[in-house]
């Protein structure tokens, strides 16, 4: 029940309607006992930097999740951000910290990470493609360099977009080696859709999907539905599968650590989410 | 519960500890069925007028609960606002026009005149005293003039407060005979302690209640206690009263007509109330 003592976690972007965050994290916190609420604010792109600098000189918010069209904005306002969200050129979670700084995260790639480690499967050491380099991607293939994949493979039908990636990641993570140009997934250990491919019933798979090896571990981003076509075809190639859905529950618990609330398991999250009918 | 469609009803102030007001309104959202929620917002004074002004750029932002050291502050950032807010001197209540105007008002005065109404006591014509003229004592003669008071009598022990009190009655209500200068309730109808006597235990009572005729109304702001010591005198001679709390409850429905929501009781609102413990 929020009250004059209630740390806020703002939930910025535009259009708000249909925010989750709010559905997942407060019967969380209810259930806790943690006397926080995320609060959804609706902020059009030009108003965004004035409402920003407003919002942080509340004394009783801690943070902010932060989703669209304002995690590029975003890095433009804080004092510091992490290596990913520098490579992911956004972000979408700021916290205030005791000094009054305002430090940037990106969740979503790490997130997408979390759910390969619970598969068991770790990518360090390993080549992975990422399809689609753009909101999506860009932080996928950050998270994946800050878990100390070997290779990074980068496809995106806009080449200036995998250009512009892989400039980020030979800057912050000079070891690993980075192609573009190319969504052939033959030789890769994990392949990633990052791409909007399977929104629509008519969409093309992203990968040509008979090059795929069953030892390929094959990740989605699309979560209109929970197995997409090219999820389908993976699996009957006999490839390890992670769904969209995932990344979401996964990143969770990253926001949670981040705003310093502790922690919990997707399984918890997913037990008392109210977004679970039509997220 | 919260959710991306959820109207936000800001509640500015510093500090927010002792809030009360969500503990009040969301539940009484919540039993309507009403998607809205009240968010306790900690705004220090220097950082009020950019904050205010980021604030109602948001999309979801019906109007603002406004509380100390706000309430003058307010009234110099919005569009417009209410005969009784200007004669206060100070707002309350800010509410978001569809036509995207500010318009501020003042209802502590409104609860207490609601609470007489209720009690069946009618102000319309008769004489009132005002003891205490500040932020509580100058909203309450504002109500008491809109209702119709036929004169009014101002005490304060800072005579410059009662004469500036007394100037914006006479611009607004120019018909109101108003007298300043002395706190003998003889001879008045209706009798307010709007003043902090009575929050400690050895404070003197406001008025000499031997000078109180046993048909005079008493009024009090001070809610330390249901029935201050300088209501049980009243009694003891035979008034009727309205305690501190009245005037809290009553003001609420104010708000919710204010801000479009319809409208409640105080007793409605009591028992959903979480606040009645400490409130």
């Amino acid at each position: 029940m929020i009250s004059g003592t209630t740390t806020l976690i703002a939930h910025l972007g535009y259009p708000t309607s249909a925010f989750k965050a709010p559905l997942v994290y407060n019967p969380w916190f209810e259930k806790r006992g943690i006397d926080a609420v995320v609060v959804p604010m609706g902020v059009r792109a030009g108003d965004y930097p004035d409402f920003f600098r407003a919002l942080f000189s509340l004394t009783n918010v801690r943070g902010a999740l932060v989703t669209m069209p304002h995690k590029v904005t975003t890095i433009g306002l804080v004092d510091g951000m992490s290596p990913t969200a520098r490579v992911a050129g956004a972000a979408n979670a700021v916290v205030r910290r005791p000094d009054g700084t305002l430090h940037a995260d990106q969740f979503d790639g790490t997130g997408f990470v979390r759910g390969l480690l619970r598969k068991g499967f770790d990518p360090r050491g390993l080549r992975a493609l990422v399809v689609g380099n753009g909101g999506v991607g860009s932080p996928i293939a950050a998270s994946l360099a800050e878990a100390g994949v070997g290779g990074l493979g980068l496809y995106d039908p806009d080449t200036a977009v995998s250009a512009a990636l892989a400039g980020r990641l030979a800057e912050h993570f000079p070891d690993i080696e980075v192609a573009t140009g190319s969504a052939d997934p033959d030789g890769y250990d994990l392949v990633v859709n990052a791409s909007p491919l399977g929104m629509a019933d008519d969409d093309p798979l992203p990968v040509d999907v008979t090059r795929l090896a069953p030892t390929t571990f094959v990740g989605e981003v699309v979560m209109r539905q929970e197995f997409t076509p090219f999820l389908r075809a993976a699996m009957n190639r006999g490839c390890r599968v992670q769904v969209g859905k995932d990344m979401l529950y996964e990143q969770i618990p990253a926001y949670l650590e981040f705003f310093g609330f502790g922690s919990a398991t997707p399984d918890e999250l997913r037990a008392v989410s109210l977004a679970e009918d039509d997220a």
